[in-house]
C-alpha cells in the first residue's frame, strides 16, 4: 500500500515555500513554526516546500536544517517537501534519510551550477535519482538562480528514466511555452507529472491556463495562489484574472531578487505568521522607504479586495 | 551657446526606448521608422534612444546602424540618444561619430560584461569619457543583462570625473535603494544627473517617489510612462497608482527576457505603430497561445482604463 | 571545380592566430600586417586565422575589420580565416561578404554566450549555415570565454546537418576527450573535419595524440607547432616532446588570460615581425617586471633549443 | 601565550591542499588519510589545508566532513587549515568550530559567487571575520571558481579591518602584478601577511619572484614545491628553475579543470600516498588514453629529474 502522504503526479494547489523564521539574534524561532505552519494552512497550503533557496537553507547548519524538518513534519497536516540541493551526492543522500524518517512526502532538488549540455544534465539528475532511491522527488527547473537552462526535451528524457521525479517546479522565466510543451508530450505519451510553479506568483494565471497544476512559491498571500489555482479549475477564469490583478502590484514588488525574502518575512510578521521578519545574515535589511511602499501597497489591495468582495 | 538639442542633466518623462522595424524578409522597413517615431511623440515621448539592447542593434550591421540613425534623427523633432556599445573604443567612437553627425542628442553605453571590480568599471567609463570628447552620454546600468553590478559609489567617483555623463539609465533590479543614495549624494553637493528608469517600467511609479526624472524603457504604451511621470510630478500619486496598476498585468507579460520584443513589436504593429511585428534572426516567433494571452490582457486593459476615464 | 584556396577538410598544419598590429598612437600598423604575414609564413604556418579573439577584432570598426582583411589575403599565401562572430545574423553575412569578395579561404564563427542547451546551439548553427550559404566556415568551441559547452553529439549533429561547416577550433578545456570522440563518430561513419587546436599550444602533443590535425593558436613561436606537428605526423614523438617541453614555460606563461595578447605582441615586435608591441585599448600595459620574467624565459628557451639541435 | 600551531602572517613553503581518499565503494577511506598525511610531510609539506575544493568537501556531508578534520588534525605534525566556505555564516560559523575544537591551525574562507562590487566583497569578509571571533582565518581569492575578482585595494581593505585574517590563497589567473602590488602595500606600511599561491603550481617560480611566501596547491609531487620555494629563498634560481621545468609538464596536465582531480589522486595511488585514487560521484572516471598520457609524463619527469641530480 502506498504511503498517503508521499509526494506524487497528483499534486496540485499550492505548496508554499516557507520561510524560516529566526529570531532577533539569528536563533531559530521554533514557535513561529508552529504557527507559520497554521498560518499557510488555513489560507489554502495545500503542501509546503521548506529548506528551499527562499528558506535560507544555505544559512542553516546540518543540526538546525535538521530541527527545522522535524518541527515542521511534526506540526503540518498537509505533505512536507523538502529542498535538498547540495554540491554533491552524499551531502543530498544525508538530507533526504533525514527529511524521510521524519515524514517527509518528498524532496526537491536543482542542478548545480557548473551543468552546461544536455547529457550532463540528464546525467546529473539520473544519479540522483537514484541515490534517493524510491523517494519520490521534485525537479526544480530555476535558470534565473542555478543558470542551468533545461529543455523540454531534457525534462521528458529524465522523467522517461527516472519513475520517482513526479513533480516540476517549474521557475523558467519566460516559461509557459516549456508548460505547454511538456502537456504536449503527455498528450503523445509521456508521463504525467505535477507541475507547480514558482517567479512569485508572477504569472500563476497564465501557468494555469498552459497546464499548470498550481504554485510552489512564497508569496505572503498564499489564499490568492489557493484561490486563482481554484477558480481557473473552475472555470471561473475572469474572477481569478481580477483576484490576480488585485495582488499584482505587490506581487511585483515583493518579487526583487534579493530583497523579496525580507519582504516576504516583514509581511509575513505583519499578518501574525511569525513573530520577527529578521532576516539571517548575510541578508537585507529593508530601508524606511521600502516599508512605506509595502505598506502603501497593502493598503491598496486591501481596498481593491473589499471591492471585488 | 549650447545647441538646444543636445543631451542635459535636465532630461526627464518618456525617452522611448525605439523598435527597429523590419518587413516580413527582414530588411529594413524604413517607413516604419517614419510612423513609429510619429507614434511615440503623439503618445507623449519626450526623446528617443535607438540601437539599444531592445533595438536589436547587435542584429545590424555597420551601414544599417547608420541609414536608422540617419532616418530617425531626421524624422524625430524630440531628442534621439544612440545606443553605442561595442568591444572596443575605436567601434563605440565611430559609431558615435556617426550618429552626432546626423544630430543626435548623446549616446548611451553599458560596461562590457568582463569587468568586475569597482576600478575596472570607474577605468573603462573615464576612457569611454575621454575618446567620446564632449558629446555628452548615458551611463546604462542593466546587471541582469551586462552581468556589471555598479555600486552607487562608483556611479559617483564616474559623474565626479566625467562630466560629460549626464544621464543614468537605470535599470537595476532591484535598484529603488539606488536611486535614493544617488539622490542623497546630490544633496550632499554632488553634481545632478538625470535618472531614467528602464525595467520595462515595472517599477515606475516607486523609481519617480525616489526621484527619478522619468522612464527610458519601450513598454508598447508610452502614454502610461508619460502619464504616470507627469502625475507623480505633479503629485498626484492615488491617480497616478490606479493608471500605472491598470497597465501593469501586461507590463507584466511584455517584460519577459527574450520573449518581450516580439511581444512588444507585436502590439506596436497591432496599434498601427509599424507595419510587420517582424523580429530579426534569431530571434522569438510568437505562438498562438501567447498572442491569445497578450489580446486577453490588452482587452482588460481598454476596459480598466475606460473605466478609470 | 572547386578553388584551391577555399577552407576544406583537409586543412593542416599550423593556422596562426594573427595578432593585429597598431601604431604607438593606436591606429593600424600596415606595413607591420605585410611583414607579420611574411614572418608567420616563413615560420611554418599553413594558414592563417584573422579578426578573431586575440586579434582584438572587437576592437575594430567595421572599415577598419575590412582593411585588415584586404591587406593580410593580399599579401598572404596560405589560406586565410576570417572570423565572423558577431550578435547577429546581419552581422555575420556582411562581414563574410567582404572576407571572401577579397579570397578569404573561409570563415569562423563562435557562439553567443546566452546559448545554453543543446537545441539552442544546434539551431545557431544551422541557421548560421544557411546564411553563409556555400562559404566553408569553421566551429570555434571556446567555452572559457564563451560560457557554452558543446559536446561532441552536438557536434556530430551540427557536422550531419551543415555540410559547409569543414573544421573544429578546438579550444575546449579539458578537450583531450572530445577528440577522441570525435574521431571515433568518424570511424563509426560520421563525415571527416579537420581539427585544429587552440590553447596557446600548451596539449598540442596530446592532441595530435588524440588525432588533431594541427594547431590553431598565436602562439608567438610558430615554428614550435610546425615542428611538433610534423615531427607527430612523422612518428617521431620523442623529438616532438623534447621540442614541445623546450618551449612549455614561455607557452604557459603566454597563455594568462586577458595579459596573454600583450606578452604575444611584445615578443612578435622582438621577433621583428610588426614594428610595435602596441595593444589597443582597453588592454593591458606589460609592467617592466613582466617584461623581466619574458625576456628571462627567452634566453632559457634559446639555450634549452640549441641545447637540443 | 601564543598556541604555536596557530596560523599566523609567518607561513611559508608549502601547505598541500589534501586530497580526501575514498573506498572503491565511496566510503571515507580512513587509513589512506594516516598514510596521505605522512606522504606530504615526508615530501616537505610545512602545512596541510583540508576540506578545499580540490578536496571534494562539497561532497561530503556534515559528519563526514567532521571525521575527515578529526583524523587528520590527529596525525598530522604541521599546522591543519580547513576550508568553511559556506552558503550562510551559521554552517561557517559550525564548521569552525568543529575544526577549532580538533586543534586546527586555521580556516580558509572564500567568496559566494553572487559577490561583485568592491563594497560587497568587503562587507561579506568583515562579516565572516566578526563571526569568526579570534579565529585566524585565510582568504582564498580563486576567481576562475567563484567569479569573484578581488582587487588589491579591497585586499588591503580587509586585511586593514580584519587583524584575524593572516593569509592570502593567492589564485588569481592572472595573478603576478596582484602579488607584487600587496607586496608594495606593505612597504608602504600595510600589515604584511602571508601569501601562498594556488594554480597548481603553474606560476609558483615567478610568484617567489614577486614576493610570494610559497605554495598553496595540490601538485601530486609536493616535493617540487617544497624545493622551489627553499631554492628561491636561497637565491639560487637558476635551479629551481631547472626543477620547476622539469615537473612543469605534468603541472599542466593535471591543471585541467575537472579532470585534475582525477588525475591527482591517481598520481597519489601510484605512489602509496592513498590506496585508492577512487573519486567520489558526481566526478570524473579517468579513460585509458588519459592514463597513459599520465604516465608517459612521469616517466619523462623521472628521466629529467634523474639528469638533474
Amino acid at each position: 500500500m502506498v504511503d498517503p502522504k508521499l509526494l506524487d503526479e497528483t499534486a496540485a494547489g499550492v505548496f508554499t515555500i516557507a520561510a524560516t523564521p529566526f529570531l532577533p539574534d539569528g536563533a531559530l524561532d521554533l514557535e513561529s513554526i508552529d504557527t507559520m505552519v497554521d498560518f499557510y494552512e488555513a489560507k489554502g497550503a495545500t503542501g509546503l516546500t521548506i529548506l528551499g533557496m527562499m528558506g535560507e537553507a544555505g544559512k542553516l547548519s546540518a543540526k538546525e536544517s535538521s530541527i527545522v524538518i522535524d518541527r515542521v513534519t511534526t506540526r503540518a497536516s498537509v505533505p512536507v517537501v523538502v529542498g535538498v540541493s547540495a554540491a554533491g551526492l552524499a551531502a543530498i543522500k544525508a538530507l533526504t534519510d533525514t527529511a524521510m524518517e521524519r515524514a517527509a512526502a518528498g524532496v526537491m532538488v536543482a542542478p548545480p551550477s557548473t551543468l552546461r549540455t544536455d547529457d550532463q544534465i540528464i546525467g546529473y539528475f539520473q544519479m540522483v535519482a537514484e541515490v534517493l532511491g524510491d523517494v519520490p522527488w521534485v525537479l526544480q527547473d530555476f535558470p534565473l538562480i542555478t543558470d542551468v537552462q533545461i529543455s523540454p526535451r531534457v525534462i521528458r528524457t529524465i522523467m522517461d528514466t527516472c519513475p520517482t521525479c513526479v513533480m516540476l517546479k517549474h521557475e523558467d522565466w519566460p516559461g509557459l511555452e516549456k508548460i505547454s510543451t511538456l502537456r504536449k508530450h503527455e498528450a503523445e505519451g509521456a508521463r504525467r507529472i505535477s507541475i507547480l510553479c514558482g517567479n512569485g506568483g508572477m504569472f500563476l494565471l497564465e501557468e494555469m491556463i498552459r497546464g499548470a497544476d498550481g504554485a510552489m512559491t512564497g508569496f505572503a498571500y498564499p489564499e490568492m495562489m489557493a484561490d486563482v489555482a481554484r477558480l481557473m479549475k473552475a472555470g471561473e477564469e475572469a474572477r481569478a484574472r481580477d483576484l490576480f490583478d488585485a495582488y499584482l502590484p505587490l506581487m511585483r514588488y515583493e518579487q526583487q531578487p534579493g530583497l523579496g525574502l525580507a519582504i516576504r518575512k516583514h509581511i509575513l510578521a505583519k499578518r501574525g505568521a511569525i513573530a520577527h521578519a529578521t532576516v539571517r545574515r548575510p541578508g537585507t535589511v529593508l530601508s524606511p522607504a521600502t516599508i512605506a511602499e509595502v505598506e502603501t501597497l497593502i493598503a491598496r489591495q486591501d481596498a481593491r479586495l473589499a471591492a471585488l468582495a
